[in-house]
Parts: C-alpha cells; sequence; structure tokens
C-alpha cells in the first residue's frame, strides 16, 4: 500500500512564522504527513506544540538530538523519512549534519547556514551521505517564476543585457526587537542570524530569483548597506551594483525599512529581443514584453506554459495561487523526488526543479561578499567561490 | 490527546477538479485528514483513487451508502466525523441526507441540491439531525470578502444603494461537452446539472456573494439567460437586473462564453458614503472609495482589519493568499465549530461565518426563479421563498 | 498662405467645465483658432469671458443670434469658419439651426438636441445646408478605442456575443443641485436637461461607445432606472439590459450616485474567437484576450496598430495622452476634413472618422427608449427608430 | 485688451518629435501663441515648417541668429515675448545667449547645454539679463508629482531613508542610429548630445525628479554606465547608487536598452513614517503608503490636494490627463510668471513652480559625474558643484 511521506520538523513552535508556511505547504497535496518534531528548546513548549498540532506525546521531542536518535530507533514503517528545519539560522547547520549523518533526508530553511564554511562543510555532508537535501527558496516555487526561466532558458529574450530584483519590506522601520516580536529579535541579532540581517534575510531570496530566472552567475558585485534604524546591529536596507556572466549586469536591492511595503518581490530581465516582468503582488501572470509587438501576460495554469511551469498548478486559470502553494511546490517536488527514489524510480528534470545545496553556498557567498563589498572602497569586488 | 478530524470523502476520484481543491483546502491547516471515500461509481476506480491519496484500500468504498454504513459500524476513535460532498449536483442530496441520518455532519459542494424542494427538504434533515453542515460558497472566504461584509454591517458605506457582481469565464466558448472533457460534460447535461447551466454553476456564486457581502436579500429580478453554443442543453450565460431589501438594486451577470476571461469574479456596492470594490484577481486587496477622500487599498494580514478578516489568514501581510485558501477558511471555521461542538464550547461569531443550508435554499431558489423570469414577458418578478 | 480654421463658441463662459475643454481640445493640434464667442447669456458677461481668453471686445457677442449674424456679414478672411456650441442641451438646437442655415459649419456637444424630435429636424437642417457637422462623443475619440472597433470590424473576435458597458461617477451622491454648483444644478433639471438625467449625460456616452466599437445597432431594451438623491428631479442611475443586431446582446449602466467612483468608462466585447477589455482609467491600453493564448496589451502608438489609431497619437509610446487628446482626436478629424472640403479634396476614412447627427439621433433614440421602459411593465421593448 | 504670450521657437521642424510636444503644451491652455520660428538649418525648410504650422513667411527664418535680431526690431505689440528652443544639446547655448543678451526670455528643453561650463556661463547671462529661463523637465509638471513633493515637503513621510527612480526605455535596443531616425542619430552622437548618450537624455530626468521631489541634493554617487548595442558611440545604459543631504540615499537606472519598456518612469520615496509610489504609466494617481495603516490612493483634481498639485489640472477627476499636460503645467506656470511680470505684479509660489537654471547646472553636474565615477575604480564620489 501506497503511504504518505513522514516529516519531522526542528523549530517551528508556537508563535513561530516559517514553521507553520512550511506546515502547510508540506501537508497540501497529501503526500507528506507531520509525525514527529522538536518544536522549541523545552520539551514542555515542544510537547505544547506539538498537541497542538495534534501529535501524540512521544513523537514530540525536547531537542533535535533525541529526536533523530530517537526516531532512528524507530521501525522503517513508522520513523520519519525527512527533517524539516525551520529554526533561526544559527541553528541550521547542527541539526541538518544529525539528520544527514544518521540517514534522514533533509528540508533547509534559507539561508542555508550561518555562514559559507558551514554550508560548504553541509555540502561535503550531503555528498557523503548521499541523501536528498532541499533549500526553501520560496520564489523559485512560483509558476510563473518557473516559466520565465525557461523562456529565458530557450533564448526566447536573446542574449540576455539587464536583470534588476527588488524586495522591499517596511515591517522594521521601527525598533521592533525592542519590543517582544520574536520575529524581529532574531533577525537583527548577528549571533542567530549571522553576519548580515535584511541582506541575509531577504537579499538572498532576491539574489537567488536573479540567478534562478537568468540562469547566470554573478561575478562581481558593488554593494552599500545600511542600518537606519538606531540601536539595530545589523544592516536594515541594502542595495548592489551586479555583473554576471555573459555580459548581463544589473541591480537588487533589498529592505526592512521601505516604511508601508509588505512584501514586493520583482524582477525584470532584458535581453536584445525583449523583456519580461514578474510581480509577486500579481504573482499569477508574466509579463512579456517582446520588441515592437503587444505585450503578452502570461497567466499561471494555461496550456501554453512549460512543463515546469505546469506542474505547480493546482486549479483552473483564474483561481489564483499564492506564496503558500510556491512554497509547497518546493516540497512536492522534493517529494516527488523522494518517492521516486523510495520506488526506484527516476525522478525528471521537472520534478528535480528544487533548490539545493549550492544555491545554498551561492547564498551564503552572497552574504560574505555585500558585507565585504559594503565595507570596501573599491568599487567592484569579484565574487569569487 | 487531541486529534485530527476525519473526513470522508464522496465523489473527487480521478479527473476530478472540485474534489482535489476540497482534500486540499480541508487538510491544508492540519485540522483535518482524509480518512475514507466512496470516490467514483464503481469499487474498482473508487480503490484506485484512494490508492493514490494513500488510502488503506478497506476504506476506499464502491458507493456513497456503503461508505457510510461501513463507517458507521467502525469504532469511534477511527470512524469518520463528517463526510465531504463533491459530485455532480444531481448526487448531492441523496448522500447528504444518508450521511445526517446516520449521524454523520456534512460539507456539501454548491450549488445545494438538484432544485429547491429538495433543498427544502435538506434542511428539515439537518434541522431535525441537529448536526452541522457547511455549504462551500468559496468565495465569502476571502478574507477581504470578510472586511467588506463587515464594513458595510457597520454602515460605513452609509445606506446601501447598488451592488454590481459579475463573473465571467471563457471556457465554454466552444462546444467543449462534444470532447471527453467531464467538466463541460455534467455540467451542461439537465440530468446531472438541474435547470441551469452557467446560472447554476456559477451565477449562484455571484449572487450568494451579493447578498454576503451586502447582508441585503434579493427581492425582485429580471432575468435574460442564453445558450450561445449550438447544441447546447443549458443556459451559457446570463445577466439580471436585481431589486434588494432596503432599496438596494444592481446589476449581475455570470457567463461562461466570455472568451478569454479566466475566473474573474468582482463585486461592487455604492452606499450614500461611499463604496467598495473586489476582484478576485487581486483577491487580497479591497478598494474603499469614500466620498471626497483619498482612495483606500485595504490590505489581508493587516491590523487595522476586522476579527472576521483577520482569522482567515496564514501569513504576514504582501504573501498572497488565494483561491485555495480561501476554500480552506470555509473548512477551518467548520472545523473550528466542529471541534468546539466536540468538546463542548460554544463556538464564536467568527467561527460560525461559513455557509450553510440557508445560502443553499437562496441559491436553489435563484436557479428557479432566474429560469423562470427569463421565461416571462413580465419585467419584474418577485423573489419569493 | 495656409491658416487656422477659425472657430467661434456658443457658451462655455467662465465656470462652465465642458466649454473649456473644447476650447483646448480645438486649439491643441495647431490648427484651429477661437475667434469669436456668445459665451454668456449677458453681453457682459459675454465680454468678460471672452477678455479672459484674449479675444477682442468686438468679436465678443451677447447673443448666439447676434454672433451668428454678424460673423456673417465679416469679410471672409476674417469671420468664423464654424461654431461650437457647448450650451445645456435645451440650447443646442436653436443656436445649431440658426448656424447652418446661415453657412457655418457646426460642432455640437452631447447628447444632441433635447429631444429626439429636434434631432431628426437638425438632421434634415444639416442634410439640406451640405455643411459638417460634428458631435463631440469624446469616448470614441480614444485611439484604442478605435483600434477595439478596427479588431472587431475585421474579424478577429469572431461573430459577436457579448458587450458591457458601464460609466461610473460618484459627484452627484448628495443634493448637489441644492448648492451653487451650476454643472449639477442644469443637468438635474428637466427644463434644461431633458427627460433624462443621469441616462442623458453619461448613459448617451455608454451606449454610442458600445455601437460604435462593436459596429451593431441596438434592436429591443429592457431599462431601469432610478432616482436615489431625495429631491431630485431626474434619474441619477440607471441599468440597460440590450439587444442588438447579429444576436449580439449584453448590458449598460451609468450612475452618478456611484459613491466614490470618478469617471470610470469601461468596455468588454467578447465574441466566439476571444474579447477586448478597455478601460478609461488606462486609457493608453487595450488588452485582447483570444481564447487559448497569452494576452496581449495593445499600447496606443505603436507600429502594429490601425491606421485609424495610429492617427490620434501625438507621442511616442509611453508617453500618457488623454481626455483632452481624446477630444482633440474629435476636433482634428473635423478639421481635417473641413480642410480637406476648403481645399477641395477628399477626406480620408480616417479623416472621417468622428460622430455625426446619426450618433446624435441614436443617442436621443436611446433616452427617449430607456425612460419608456422604465416606465413600461413588459421586458423586452424594441428600439425603433 | 489682454492678449496672448508671443512665443518663438528654434529648431521643431518637420520630423522632430520634442518640438510637436512644445508647441502643443504652449499652445493649449490658451495663453501663448506661436508667432514665429527658426525651424530648420536651412530657411526653404525653415519656411516649409512654418507654412505646415501656418505661420507667415516672413516670420519664418532661416537662422535662429537671423530670427533674434530681426524679431528684436519689430514693434513691441508683435514680436515675440521669449523664445523656445528646441534644438539637439549642442544648439542650446548659443541661441539661448544670443536670445537673453537680446532681451528674450527663453524656455529650454533639458538637458540644458553640452556640458557644464556652458550651463554656469548661461546662469550668468540669465542673472545679468533679469529675464526669466525655463528648462522643461517634464516630469516636475505632473500633478502628483507636484503633489508627492508637497507630501514630503510638509514632513508626513518622516525623515527621508531611501528614493528609488527608474527611467526605462528599450527604442534604442537595436542600432537605430544605423537608419535614418534622426531622433536616435543625434541622441547618440557625442559632438550633438554630449559626453552622455541615455544618461544625459533620460537619465538626467530621473535625476532631476528625484531632487525635486525628495527636496535632497545628491553629495555622492557610485556609477556604472554600459554601452550594449555594438557601434554605438555613447552609453545606451546606466545605474547609479546615490547619497543625498540629511542621510537619504538611494538608487537610480535609466536605459534605453530595457527591450520592450516604453517610457517607464517610476520613483519611490520612503521615510520613517510611510513611503510613496508614482509610476508615470498611472500618472493620475499617487500611492501613499503610511505605516500600519491602509494604502492611499491620491488622485488628481481632489479637492484634498495642495494647491500646488491643484493648479495643474484642466479636467474634472477621472478624466486622464498626460503627458502633454504635464508638459503645458512647465510653460503654463512659466507664462503665469511672465504675465505677472508684464503685468507688474508678483507671481506666487505656485505659478513659480517650474524648473530653471538651477536645474539645469544640477542636470549638467551629474551627466559630468556619472561619467567621472563610471571611469573611476572608487566607489564612492563625492557630488561637487
Amino acid at each position: 500500500m501506497s503511504r504518505k511521506l513522514r516529516m519531522g520538523m526542528i523549530g517551528g513552535g508556537q508563535g513561530a512564522f516559517i514553521g507553520a508556511v512550511h506546515r502547510i505547504a508540506a501537508i497540501m497535496d497529501g503526500e507528506i504527513e507531520l509525525v514527529c518534531g522538536a518544536f522549541s528548546s523545552t520539551p514542555e513548549k515542544s510537547k505544547a506544540s506539538g498537541a497542538a498540532l495534534h501529535l501524540p506525546p512521544d513523537r514530540c521531542y525536547g531537542h533535535y538530538e533525541e529526536m533523530i536518535l530517537a526516531e532512528k530507533k524507530l521501525p522503517e514503517g513508522i520513523r520519519m523519512d525527512f527533517v524539516a528545519i525551520v529554526t533561526p539560522n544559527h541553528v541550521h547547520f547542527g541539526p541538518a549534519k544529525l539528520a544527514l549523518e544518521n540517514g534522514f533526508h533533509v528540508v533547509l530553511d534559507k539561508p542555508a547556514t550561518l555562514n559559507s564554511a558551514e554550508a560548504y562543510e553541509l555540502k561535503k555532508i550531503i555528498d557523503t551521505s548521499g541523501l536528498l537535501f532541499c533549500l526553501t527558496h520560496t520564489y523559485t516555487g512560483y509558476p510563473m517564476i518557473k516559466e520565465a526561466r525557461q523562456i529565458i532558458k530557450e533564448g526566447r529574450l536573446g542574449k540576455l543585457r539587464k536583470v534588476y530584483v527588488q524586495y522591499p519590506q517596511g515591517w522594521l522601520s521601527t525598533f521592533e526587537e525592542g519590543t517582544d516580536y520574536k520575529q524581529a529579535q532574531w533577525r537583527t541579532d548577528p549571533s542567530r542570524s549571522g553576519i548580515a540581517g535584511c541582506m541575509g534575510d531577504i537579499g538572498t531570496h532576491a539574489f537567488n530569483l536573479a540567478e534562478y530566472v537568468t540562469g547566470e552567475k554573478m561575478t562581481q558585485l558593488c554593494a552599500e548597506l545600511q542600518t537606519f534604524v538606531p540601536g539595530r546591529q545589523l544592516d536594515d536596507d541594502g542595495m548592489v551594483m551586479m555583473k554576471f556572466s555573459n555580459g548581463l549586469n544589473g541591480l537588487l536591492y533589498a529592505s526592512q525599512i521601505n516604511a508601508g511595503e509588505e512584501n514586493n518581490v520583482q524582477i525584470s530581465v532584458y535581453g536584445e529581443k525583449g523583456g519580461l516582468v514578474w510581480k509577486q503582488e500579481d504573482a499569477n501572470s508574466l509579463l512579456l514584453k517582446m520588441l515592437n509587438q503587444p505585450q503578452q501576460i502570461l497567466r499561471f495554469g494555461q496550456p501554453y506554459l512549460s512543463s515546469f511551469a505546469k506542474l505547480g498548478v493546482r486549479t483552473p486559470p483564474g483561481h489564483p495561487e499564492g506564496y503558500l502553494e510556491a512554497f509547497a511546490n518546493i516540497y512536492i517536488n522534493f517529494a516527488r523526488t523522494l518517492r521516486a527514489r523510495l520506488d526506484g524510480k527516476k525522478a525528471t528534470e521537472e520534478w528535480l526543479d528544487f533548490p539545493g545545496i549550492d544555491d545554498g553556498i551561492r547564498g551564503m557567498q552572497f552574504i560574505e561578499h555585500v558585507v565585504k563589498s559594503n565595507a570596501s572602497t573599491e568599487k567592484w569586488m569579484p565574487f569569487t567561490v
């Protein structure tokens, strides 16, 4: 009898934002069930969180180490298949390593680790383990982003020239970390977030989106970071001029002090023959602007889309899908790939279209280069890996 | 130990559209699990569908009657709590009646039944049973639609004057029922769909939306239906002039031959002091236009919204939610109410905000009045119940 | 030496809205100059208005009759070529008749006259005179509306099925005519406006737009008018179900009590193969939605447009043009046609694309049928001419 | 008797784009008339252009020097009041100087001159002459841009933090200067355009817009220019990181190779309390996003706007105005100011709100700094004047 894939979760206790998103995204398609978790730093809190999620107490653990070792001892038909790690950045590497070393596949929230050294080390562990690893760069899960990538891959825009990517938020416009707002506290704390604030939290998404959509790699950058809110320990705003492989260049900005903005992710790419524009606020459309032709609005779910874009759609055109479905597209592709492996089958190219450790390493490198460039008086800094 | 609520499904086998939507909507929030189903008309197909959903073969039934009677015999900790009925319209009343008579709560896809006689009868059965009943009029699950209703309820627009509601689709612009497209086949077949095509399938949504948002009831109507595609047995297009209680009037149109339109639901309401506009294509915004003041864009998830709108949001502002989340909001409110009952608690007004049999009766009455008005040479026909 | 065409104006004194619009529209392209006027009902006010417009006192007249007779006596190189009549509706027929009978071409603001009898009579006078007559139905001056008409004319949408046209305003949501607001006063006064208020003022625009774009003629209608504001003498809101030639049908609504709306003209047309949508708020775009193809945004000024649409554009794409340019497109086509006549040349089909007396008669008939249908208990009323 | 102000034009012969725009903008409001011109480089072409504009042959001159000297000799009631210079950049300084030295006020197309030395020199001449000078930075003529400036000036956004301004075009995506396209030829020719292409032509608009709206001055910059199209002599694309007075910083980009873009000017500004966004494609709206409040759409023509924004509106709200009206707002404010001077009155602050030589100098400095920064390996370059 077929069965759902079994997920354990590390982090994501009551009050967490991204843990709840992971759970919805994971279970939505009926292919994954949550079977256990180490949701919080104390056994009591973890069990309380687990109870609210209708988990049995004996599968709610007080620490991720306890969970991994205990689950390993459970019979094959019961123990979790993979672990989803949704903790703050400083608790990414440890549980990922332990899980992999004990035979569990891993889904990890971004950014990959606390620094690039950890990310490189993690790659080695993944490679050695031979297990699956997925990094949840949500925006690459949007069908119309997948379509944008395919359009460019097929050369329909001609040789690329410019990419502009923006990720403005406004929720840290005031000193939120001075209140009891946990999301603000850890994201602005270097010991938990790493060397970058805004650029680590959301700048990495913008960077990942730019490389994913264009298919090109950043080669040089010139970055300027800011900390606008007094008392804040990390950057809350940044802008980057960028050069990529094959003559592409462009701009990236990310901010958490663009007061009044919510989560306004946008990307535009221009080539010799035309351009395309995607805005998360109208996520189910992709604007295609070919030279001297009527602009086109490509719409999710339509028959003219690529196999990559079609795969990530659950409803007919005109029934808007959103952020949670994009997130679920990461999970479902991971699940399809994992199930293929369990069934001894080969995953298709479309199923394999989810971010992995190489994206994670690029992201950590991005953070470190941005911080370094910000501190430099040189205009252009090579992006070396 | 707390547990998920257990759902059985009638209909929704492989190839069905709305069954898959129900499943995603039901399970997304981790409060409901699918435990059994009578997915298709033959035991083989039903078991195949169930297997793809990772259900054990002994919970996949060949007929809804078999399922209801078998589940009733299962121990309390195992048998389903409620049944979700997602079959074509002619198989709504039968399973709903049987489920209720055997002690199962019911979630039913719209429109309620094949005709209003069945709907009235169903109401009696529900009342007698004392069980919960939920009708999935999806659009009332959108947070910004709930906000619109609250704004009007609070009198912020003043006395209402006009409501305009539209529901254009284009997917039946050609004779799709002549192909092997099942969705088109049953929706255009009077024996399965009832006396109306387009007006039953989507006109009822528009009607329900108008009454839900304005809080007023239709009192008179003047309708004109059309069948544009040759060979089609039911209307594929309709328009209605409407009068409501308290001096409100307006227009409704629904079409499945607006070629090029996807699912472009919109509603605008105007009162003495201002108006509001909602478009499903930008579902997370509500436009509020007060006389002589700047227009406002109210956004889902923001702190200034009502408790009704806030309840139906899973992510921070700017992470777009869509149709599936709106659908899930129907389910989660039903689940909250059901759990309150199981726990012997009182459901809040917010939880109780999901459509029920009275909406279903109104919908069936709408269909019958529209068809009757269409056949009449009188301009205005009273909407009698 | 070439010269500008000379315009005299009747009405449009200080405080008038549409007179100023006519002047801007007329002179913008450098082909027409204002040389005289009877701007107001008293010589003093008329001279004051004329002085503000930098006209010599001897060309500012106290009454239109005085102006027409005086100008007629002026030498050919000095006297006006045509008269623009921008008075309230009850002062349309008189000056138009007198001007035509004295050899002056006429540009007339809509609606044509106070009733259809006058409109028919005016047509006779025009035909007898052999002079040019132009009715300023502004919306047909928008390049993208011209493009919409051409697309349909070329059959690209296939046989037409539905047309929806809306014209919501909110400026008469309160009893504005009780203040000293002149625009509100005459428009709500039957003796100056005619038998309809909202439907005469803006409903006629919507009707004209529907017939212009689709190329079809209304054959039946079912109308409902309302007067929402207490004390008001004429309708301030109306909705109409419509049948047209060749199987087309649809909806029209116009309102001046849609509180919060400004001037939100929209039209959508659907045929067997696709649909198109135009919204004045995004006037420089035309959305083309063909079945199963990406939607297209056609943009003003682009090389792929028809000769009719291209003619009415002054700037490269992306430099938005608006209402005044649309209005000027009516004037410039009238001017091109008039100049061709003066030069003994033949006007092109594109130049002749401006509204005339036949549109005026249709508009008056529309008003009268709408009022009649509103008073009837019959559903469908033939639109007879 | 009052009279129109008399304009002479230098440049703007047949085939020119911006000359025609100047003429429409100047005459639209009935306050200015075109009386003479030196439209082209040969007397024949100039007279042909003038004839098409209905000018008498004796007021059509073969060279600007001839025009200025001849007009000077005409009687006061006949000769031009001011000259509008609409030639390519290398023919800005000469005619402006000569006009001023001969007592004529000047309206000059942007950028001011061929280089900053000329601009400084021009300022001296203007100051010495005591005459009026206007530089047509169109975008500051949009009412909603004026409103944005006032909102910021009043401190409603709090202390400013970020400004983002973009000006993407796509019309030079291919080697247009290799065809007979005159607009492309001179703009890409250093001898006629100056040391910058794209950044001089449209980058200066973006820069001017940023300083105008924010009220802050650029203090440092880091620029990167590109020439994407092979064979092109000047930049066709550029991006700039910017620091301004009072802690504001931001990004600017301008491009003429963003294939598929038309003229997509946008500006966003964020302060401690909120942000605002303006897009030329929706020029009649201004989006105001205050922290934790509903977003507001401010609309042109509404009573709640500032006196500066209200002045530049010709029609009621909802009758869209565009680029030509924005341009006309520059002219009409210049005309109001000039008329006040002629009448011995004092111009209001609102009338004086048009760009002048100081904007011109800033623009030339911007061009030179951008080119210098592009050539430098230093990250930040002071913006010195």
